[in-house]
């Protein structure tokens, strides 16, 4: 198969390439771990064209990226979009790169410019432009990580955004802080685990305890002598919960949900949301970010592709 | 003047020695990070005694210890009291030094065992025992710190508490989270500045978002400009905001506060009770351990002082 595009995610820590064809199949993907923080120092075009040649990419293969690329230390500057922001505008404000063999774009941010509580994101907006299938229904979506975003969807646009540091704090925590006498650092969450769930409902209950609840994990270790996998376990439940707690209150509501995430994390945040009782639907985050990208690239690439582009 | 005893607070990081007259008055007093982490390898017996002969003690001047020299992992293991704990029960319940030609005494901790957040203290029980001056009064107690303690007083008992780990998060959000970029870890906080005064009003009011309203101090960095120095007041504000309001729902009250805290520290929380318009009585923090050492000190070495000790 030929491809038609390539479509890139490049965030913080992480770099993820797809060559798409035609009828929308990828026919082949690079993973690595050449993120912002590399890729400022070793070259943002170096790294990509090494790639694309490892996947025998034409040298004409146009490339459509999201993340981190486009922040203001990234490749180029996409200039966030100020919400309310239509998803469909996503597309509209990509920015290219010049002086490049193939058309390369990069897709803009979010941003959102209240007083008090600013906020940005890069590359959750392209997942949700993948995700967004029925224009009309209102909805919250869940996007967890690193920073984990809940978003506010309505009538097709992002009406308001929040970003957690959940997966920031959690390693914070583990590793560097009094709590990593107490936790496993080596672990895996077992998410069938009594102290996930006792976690999830506290954090869940009680968000606004949060800083205090954390140090119960110590008091745990000390006085009712419980493992590393306990707290371990406890930690990653305190802080999901309070982060779906604390969305509750920031939104005013919790119904009909989504889920995007991938792996571990979304059997994660799936078995928080059955303990709490939310209904759920969930979405492979790769899929929503490549088929994010995918719109984009069908939109922007369409004069590449010819009259066969399969738009 | 000749000293009656010697008190020392011996706490994770830090370690405080004074020389006491029979009247009560600090004869000369030693300062130094010799803290549990560093006396757990050189040895506590060494350390007090090289700082008592700093001081010129005499060999049979007996030491009354407050602090982490009471952990499982320190000098020797003072079990903890469980609350309700009557203050003056901390003295009964010390334990000594075996083996030494001087008389040493190490005060226990206070527990609470409840399952979901168990906690412990050790050290502050000594100051509340030193500030503790109305036995009747019911009080709630802030004393900050890098594990800050919210204590519910009544009667000249602990009736319940509350860890809250703001100091640390402090430090580990300011130096190694992705804040890092919008906080300057090198400066002094600014309690005037309006970006403190923001924070404590944002985090007081919504301490259940408190893990988003960090994030916030990133995107106020892209998105407005901000400083180093505006980060660093907005995370110290937020933090401390975070801890009053979660303690204000954990406890249903805050009537009757007294802050027990010295120096920069005392400032920064004074400052936030006053943005919240929350009247508080402030101790000296230093004071108050010193003297609920020397409470435990004139119990216990009322021997060694024979009749003229001033009981």
């Amino acid at each position: 198969m030929t491809p038609f595009y390539a479509a890139a995610d490049w965030g913080t820590s992480t770099f993820r390439l797809w060559l798409v064809s035609t009828e929308g199949q990828v026919i082949a993907e690079r993973n690595s771990d050449q993120g912002l923080a590399v890729a400022a120092t070793s070259g943002f075009a170096q790294i990509l064209e090494d790639h694309l040649d490892a996947l025998a990419a034409p040298k004409d293969l146009p490339v459509m990226i999201c993340g981190m690329a486009g922040a203001r230390q990234g490749w180029r500057e996409a200039p966030y979009l100020s919400v309310p922001a239509a998803l469909s505008d996503i597309c509209d404000n990509a920015v290219e790169i010049d002086g490049s063999q193939r058309r390369i774009c990069i897709l803009p941010g979010v941003a959102s410019h209240d007083p008090v509580t600013p906020d940005v994101m890069r590359g959750e907006e392209t997942s949700l432009l993948g995700n967004h299938a029925d224009s009309d229904t209102m909805y919250l979506a869940c996007l967890p990580g690193t920073h984990s975003k809940w978003v506010q969807i309505d009538e097709g646009a992002i009406v308001s955004f929040s970003t957690f540091m959940t997966g920031e704090l959690f390693g914070l925590l583990a590793k560097h802080s009094i709590l990593k006498h107490a936790v496993d650092g080596h672990s895996q969450i077992h998410r069938e685990s009594r102290y996930f769930a006792e976690g999830v409902k506290a954090g869940y209950s009680n968000p606004e305890e949060i800083t205090s609840h954390l140090f119960s994990i110590r008091a745990g270790q000390l006085l009712q002598g419980r493992t590393g996998q306990d707290g371990y376990d406890r930690l990653s439940g305190l802080l999901v919960g309070c982060e779906i707690g604390g969305a509750r209150v920031r939104f005013g509501q919790t119904e009909n949900l989504r889920l995007i995430a991938s792996g571990h994390l979304a059997s994660i945040y799936d078995t928080a949301f059955e303990l709490l009782d939310m209904p759920v639907t969930t979405v492979d985050a790769h899929q929503a970010v490549l088929d994010g990208l995918g719109i984009a690239a069908r939109r922007l690439f369409r004069s590449h592709a010819g009259s066969g582009g399969g738009l």
